[in-house]
């Protein structure tokens, strides 16, 4: 379970290292778009463009649609809450840690003064 | 100015994309570490951790420091700070156009209803 986790923050932040990617995402958290409208935006082939759908579904931050022939893609909300979850986590983490510390040199001052 | 933002941001998600580098983060989030104590608990070699350190330096994610033959290294919040703003400002857009689309949905419904 903890593996899978790590798996899945791993492959959102591996999708995010790319600025196409990101781009993409940045143009979908604006509202859904079709594959050809984020070719065009990119200023890449279709194909390419696809490939990095892929590569942002896999990671759970796309999801897509087909009607017709036409596949309109739309931001998936699971992969940015995962990536920021992480961070978070860290941040907290370390700040708490430096509170910490702030409070035994408060403690060692008071000592020293009394 | 903007182009070197991107570049940072995608430095780090590339960084964190690796799974012994965020074990680095990680670790050294609850407090500094030497190189060796880093190594040790990835279970990898020092080359091995002094170029993930590497990677995680040039991202902004971690700082070292020398003394004498003991490398210690420690957070840098500047690189978390970074990748938690890009994450947040896609989610925030994100979710004020649903926001926005809620609003749509109530007046068409009210509409409908006079």
């Amino acid at each position: 379970m903890l593996k899978h986790e790590a798996g899945a923050t791993g492959r959102v932040f591996h999708a995010l290292a790319d600025g196409n990617r990101r781009a993409v995402i940045e143009r979908l958290a604006r509202g859904p778009a079709t594959v050809s409208e984020l070719a065009a935006q990119l200023g890449v082939t279709v194909a390419a463009t696809v490939q990095h759908l892929q590569v942002l579904q896999d990671s759970g931050l796309v999801r897509s649609e087909k009607a017709g022939r036409v596949r309109t893609c739309q931001i998936d909300p699971a992969g940015l809450r995962d990536a920021e979850a992480w961070l978070q986590r860290q941040r907290t983490t370390w700040e708490h840690r430096l509170d910490r510390l702030g409070a035994v040199l408060d403690d060692e001052q008071k000592e020293q003064g009394s």
